[in-house]
C-alpha cells in the first residue's frame, strides 16, 4: 500500500471504546482520516460522527463494502467479532479487531481460516498492552537476561464494573483475555494448563457471576501465572503485574500522578476506567496498524494467531471454572 | 508473678535466631535479663555467654531445671521443639518457642496437651509477625471495616537462601508457617482448604528441594490466600501482603531506606535477610512475653492452640504437595 | 484559517529539539505536515527532510518566505530567537518559537512589539511543560482550592550535561527560565523579587560556569519559590516541583517505570534527558498550537507576553547573580 | 562507671517530650531505671511517677542532689536548660539535656565553661537525629563516596501547630535547631553564612509569628542548604532532607506505612506529630548515653561543644530574620 492516507470505518463507533479508537484515528493517528462510522444506536453514531467529520452508515455491511472505506476498526459487542472480522476479509479490506476475535473457539477458527484463505494477512487484534510502553519496558527487562529466567507471574486486572449481564464466563472472555496475550507476549511461549478458584464474592457482584476469581496459568516451560480478575474492585481501575524471575522481579509502575499530601494522609489518584490508564497504548496500537498497513514497518501487530491462541486458553479456562480442576489448553 | 526483672535461658543460643532473642534480652527487653544459655555447639554457646555475661549450661535439661532460670527461650533446630516445650511445661517453667510448635500435627498435639494437663498458659509461640507495626496497622485498617469484607490475599516470602538439605515440605513447615499463621490472625478465622503448584524451579535450587512454590488456601468464609514462597531469591529477603476487600486494598509497605539517585537509576536498598526487616517485631514479641509474665498485660500472645492450628494447617499443604489438588485442612 | 492541513517549515531541524519537533509534525501532529526545513548544518538538514519526505530550504529567510510553507517553527539557537520570530511576524506567518523568546529584555520586547504592530496573535512560546499532564493535574488540584492558598514552591531542574561554553547566566535563561514561566503559570501572578545563592561548584562544572546555583523568586503575592538548578547532574534528568499550600502540599510524581529488584537493590531508570520526561508535552504544544491556527480552539497558547515576562525576570536574576543580593523584577 | 542499673530522674517530665522519656527509660533502656521525677505541674509529675513506679521530687533542686539519682534527664522548657544543666554539673551528676542547650549563644557558653571547670565530659545533648537509623544511613551513603562531595541539602521541617506564644524566632531555637545540627553532623563541618527568607504567613500562623520560613545555611566548604521550617504545616508531621552530590542524591524515605487503596485513591498515612517518627532516635539516643555512662560504648553522643554551636548559628539567623541579609556565623 502506498503513502496516501487511509480512510477508516469503525463499526461500533457509539460504545466506550469505539468512540475511543474513532476519537484516536480522527486527532492523533498520522496516516489515517475518520471516513466512515456505524453504531446500532444511530443517536451516538450521529454524534461521533458530527464530531469528527466522518460519514453516517446504514449498516456493517455498507460500510464495509464501502468504496469510501480503505480499512475497518470492529469496536460492536464481543459476540459480533468474528462474523464481521470474516466479513472484512471476505471484503479484502484490512481490519482491526478489537479484542476478543470471537467468544468461542471454534469461531475463532473460521476467522483464521478466511484469512487463510485470502493468503495474505488482513487482521490486527485490540490487545494494545503490547503497545504500552510499561509492558514493553517490562520485556525488554526480561529478554535482556540479566535477571535470570523468569519463573512465576503475579497480575492483578480490577476493573470497577461491568454490564448487568456480565457472567462468571466473561470474567475469561472479556477481562482475563489480556493477561492471556500479555503472558503469551512477555514469555514467548503458550500456556498449557490453566485452573480458577472462586473466592467468597463481593458484595458488588451483579447476579450469578461470581467475583472476583483467581485464574491461575502454566507455559510450556513451568512458569506460573496467577491472575486477581476482580470485575467489580469499586475503588478503581488497576494493572499490575510483577515477573518473578531467578534473580530478581519486575514489577509495572502504577501511574504517574501528583503526590498530595492533605490532612494525615499522603495519596495519588487512581484512574477511574482504562481510558485514563490505556492512553498511549490505544494510540500506539492503531498507528502502528496504519504504519503497517502503509508500508512503514515490516513487523506485524497481533494477529488472528494471537486472537485464536487467547481463545482456546480461554476455552480451557472455562472448562476449569466448570470442574474446578486444572485443565489442559486445548485438551 | 511479681515485678522482679526475670531470668531467662536461651536454648539453641548460637545459632541466628538464638542469637537475635539473646541481643534483644540483654540489651531491650525491660524486665528480663539473659541468665543461662545452652547450644549443641559449645563455642558459639560460650561466645554468647561472655557477650552479655550469662552462664553457660551444660545440656538443655540442666538449663531448663535450673533454679537460675524463671523462664526459656527455645531457638534450636524445628525438630527439637515440641519435646523441649514439653519439658518445660513438666518443669513448671514459662516457655517462649521459636515456630513451629513441632513439625507433625501429632507432635504439636502432644505439647497442647501436656499444657492442658499442667493447667495453666505456659507457652508463647514465636510467630513475631503479630508484633510488626506494619501487620498491626494492616489488622487495625481492616478491622475498621471501612474497606468491607476481605475477599483475598496475595502475599510473598522471599528469603535469599536457605541450608542445603531444606525439603520441599521444609517451604512449608518453616517458611509458609508466617504466612498460615498471619493469615488466621489478620482475618480472625480458620483456614480450611489448601493447595500448592509448583512453577519451574529456579536455577538456585538445591538437590530435590522443589523452589518457589505456590501455595493457596482458602478460609470459613472463602477468603482465597495465594503465597509465593521463595527459598533462593537471589536478590534480598521481603516479605509483602496485600489484602483485597471490597471496597479498598491494604498493602505492606516496603521497609523505609534512604533513596538514592544514582548513575540513570533511583533506587534503595532492599534487606538481605529477616533481621534488618523484623527488628522491632523481634523485641516486641519477647517484651510481650516478658510483660505477660510479670502481670503488665493480661493479654497473652499467641500459644499452643495457634502453633496446633498453624501444624495442622501445614499438614494439608504437604498432602496437597503430593496429591496435586484441594485438600481439606484437619481432613 | 479554515480546516486544510498546515504545511509547516522548521528552522534549526537539524539539532535535538529541532528534530524532535520535526519528528512529532510529521508523525504526530493531526492537521499539518513537515513541509521544508532548514538548518545551518546541511547534512543534518538533508538528513531530516529526507526521513519524513520533506523539502530543504536554503535560508531561514526562503524558509520563511516561501509560499509553501503556512507556520513556522523556530528551533535554531537561543541567540536566533528574536530575530526569525520578528521575521516571521512581518512575513504574516504564525510561529512556534522555542523558549526563550529572546535573551535579553530589549530583544524580547522588540517582537512584542512587531507583533502588536503586526495587529494580531502570530506567536506561541515553547514552554512546552504548561501542556505536561503531570503540571496540569498539579494546577487543577491548586485551583481546586482544597489545600488553601499556596505559600512556597520547591523545584528542582537537573540536566546531565550541557555545552562547553555555556555560562553562569544561561542558566538562567537556558535552563530556569522554565521554572519562571511554570510558577508564573501555576500561580497566576508576576514574580516580583528575585535572588541567586551559589552553593560550591561540582567537579563537572566546566570553565567559569558556577553549577549547581539556588534560584529564588518571589511572588506577588508572597510566595516564595527555590530552584535547584544543576547543569551537570550527572545521574539523570529530573524535574521536580512541590507547592506547598496552607492545607498540604502537591508534588510532581517522578516519571512512572517498571520497578526492578535485582541484588539487594529496588529501583527504577531514571530518564537521561528531557526527550524521554516530556514526550507527551512535546506533542501537545503543537497540537495545541496546530489547533489553535485552524480555528478548533479558542484559547491560544502561551505567547510574546509570557516570554517576555520571562525575560524580565531572568533580566533581574542575573543582576542578582552579580549583585548577590535580593534583586526587583523590573527594577 | 560500673555495671549497675543507673538511677535516672527526670526533670519537666510532665510535657510531651518529658513523657516520652521518662516512658523510655521505665521500659525500653536497659541498664536503667526511671527513679524520679519533678514537674512544676504536681498533677501531671504524680501521674508519672505513679505509672512507672518512681519517686516524686520537690524541686528541680531536690532530684538534682538527690543521693537516689544517678544522672538527669531535662525536658523542661527551652529557657530553663542552661541553668539546669549548670546546676547538675555542679553536683557532679551526668545529664541528658534537650536540645537546645540554651536560647542564647551566651548561655550555652556559661554551660560550656562549667563543663570545662568540672574537667569531664558531663552531658549529653537531646539531638536525637543523630541516631535516627535513616539519618543514620544517609550519612554512610554520603561518607562511602561513592557518590561524590555534596554540594546542596534541601530540608523540611513541618510541624502541626506550636504554641500560641511561639515567636518568628523560636522556628529557629526550636525548630530549625534541629536541622542546624543535623547538617553539621552530615557534613561533618561548621556552618559560616546564613540567610532567613519569609514567604506570606500561611492563614494558621498565631499572632505575629511568622510562618512558614526558609532559613538557608552555607556550610565552610560552600554547601548550600535551604530549609522549609513550618510551624503550622496541619497536614502532617514531616521531616524530609535530601543530599545533592556530585554524582547522585540521598534523600530520607518517608515512614513506612500500610498503603491503603480506597475510592479513587492511594495512599498512606502520615504522622500527626514527631512521637510516631522518631520513636526509635528517642529510644536509641537515651540507650547510648546510658551505654556511655556504663562504660559499654566509649564513643560519647553529641555534648555542649554541639549545643553551643548550634546556638551560634541559631544566634546568626535571628539576626537574619532582621536584616534580610547574609549573616556571618559567630560575626
Amino acid at each position: 500500500m502506498d503513502n496516501k492516507e487511509l480512510a477508516i470505518g469503525v463499526l461500533g463507533a457509539g460504545g466506550n471504546i469505539g468512540q475511543t479508537h474513532s476519537h484516536n484515528i480522527a486527532t492523533y493517528v498520522d496516516g489515517a482520516r475518520l471516513a466512515a462510522v456505524y453504531d446500532l444506536n444511530t443517536d451516538r453514531a450521529n454524534e461521533v460522527a458530527q464530531r469528527y467529520g466522518a460519514q453516517v452508515m446504514d449498516s456493517a455491511e455498507a460500510l464495509i463494502g464501502s468504496p469510501d472505506v480503505d480499512a475497518v476498526v470492529i469496536a460492536s459487542w464481543d459476540g459480533t467479532h468474528a462474523a464481521l472480522a470474516t466479513a472484512c476479509i471476505e471484503a479484502g479490506k484490512p481490519v482491526f479487531c478489537e479484542k476478543p476475535l470471537a467468544t468461542t473457539q471454534a469461531d475463532a477458527k473460521a476467522v483464521v481460516e478466511a484469512e487463510q484463505a485470502a493468503g495474505k494477512r488482513l487482521v490486527q487484534l485490540g490487545f494494545m498492552r503490547r503497545f504500552d510502553p510499561d509492558y514493553i519496558k517490562m520485556k525488554q527487562i526480561l529478554d535482556s537476561g540479566e535477571l535470570g529466567a523468569p519463573l512465576m507471574a503475579h497480575c492483578i486486572s480490577r476493573t470497577r464494573s461491568h454490564p448487568k449481564d456480565h457472567t462468571t464466563a466473561q470474567h475469561i472472555t472479556n477481562i482475563a483475555i489480556h493477561e492471556i496475550d500479555i503472558c503469551r507476549w512477555l514469555l514467548g511461549e503458550e500456556l498449557t494448563e490453566v485452573a480458577v478458584r472462586f473466592p467468597r464474592s463481593t458484595c458488588f457482584a451483579e447476579g450469578t457471576c461470581k467475583d472476583p476469581q483467581l485464574v491461575l496459568m502454566q507455559s510450556e516451560s513451568g512458569v506460573l501465572i496467577d491472575v486477581e480478575v476482580s470485575g467489580n474492585s469499586y475503588y478503581g481501575y488497576e494493572i499490575l503485574c510483577e515477573l518473578v524471575c531467578e534473580k530478581g522481579t519486575i514489577r509495572l509502575p502504577v501511574a504517574a500522578e501528583p503526590i498530595v499530601r492533605s490532612y494525615l494522609r499522603c495519596g495519588q489518584a487512581i484512574p477511574a476506567d482504562w481510558t485514563a490508564r490505556f492512553v498511549t497504548a490505544y494510540q500506539q496500537e492503531l498507528q502502528h496498524w496504519v504504519d503497517y498497513l502503509r508500508g512503514k514497518t515490516a513487523a506485524p501487530g497481533p494477529g488472528t494467531a494471537d486472537g485464536y491462541a487467547a481463545c482456546v486458553v480461554s476455552d480451557a479456562l472455562i472448562r476449569a471454572q466448570g470442574s474446578g480442576a486444572w485443565e489442559k489448553v486445548g485438551g
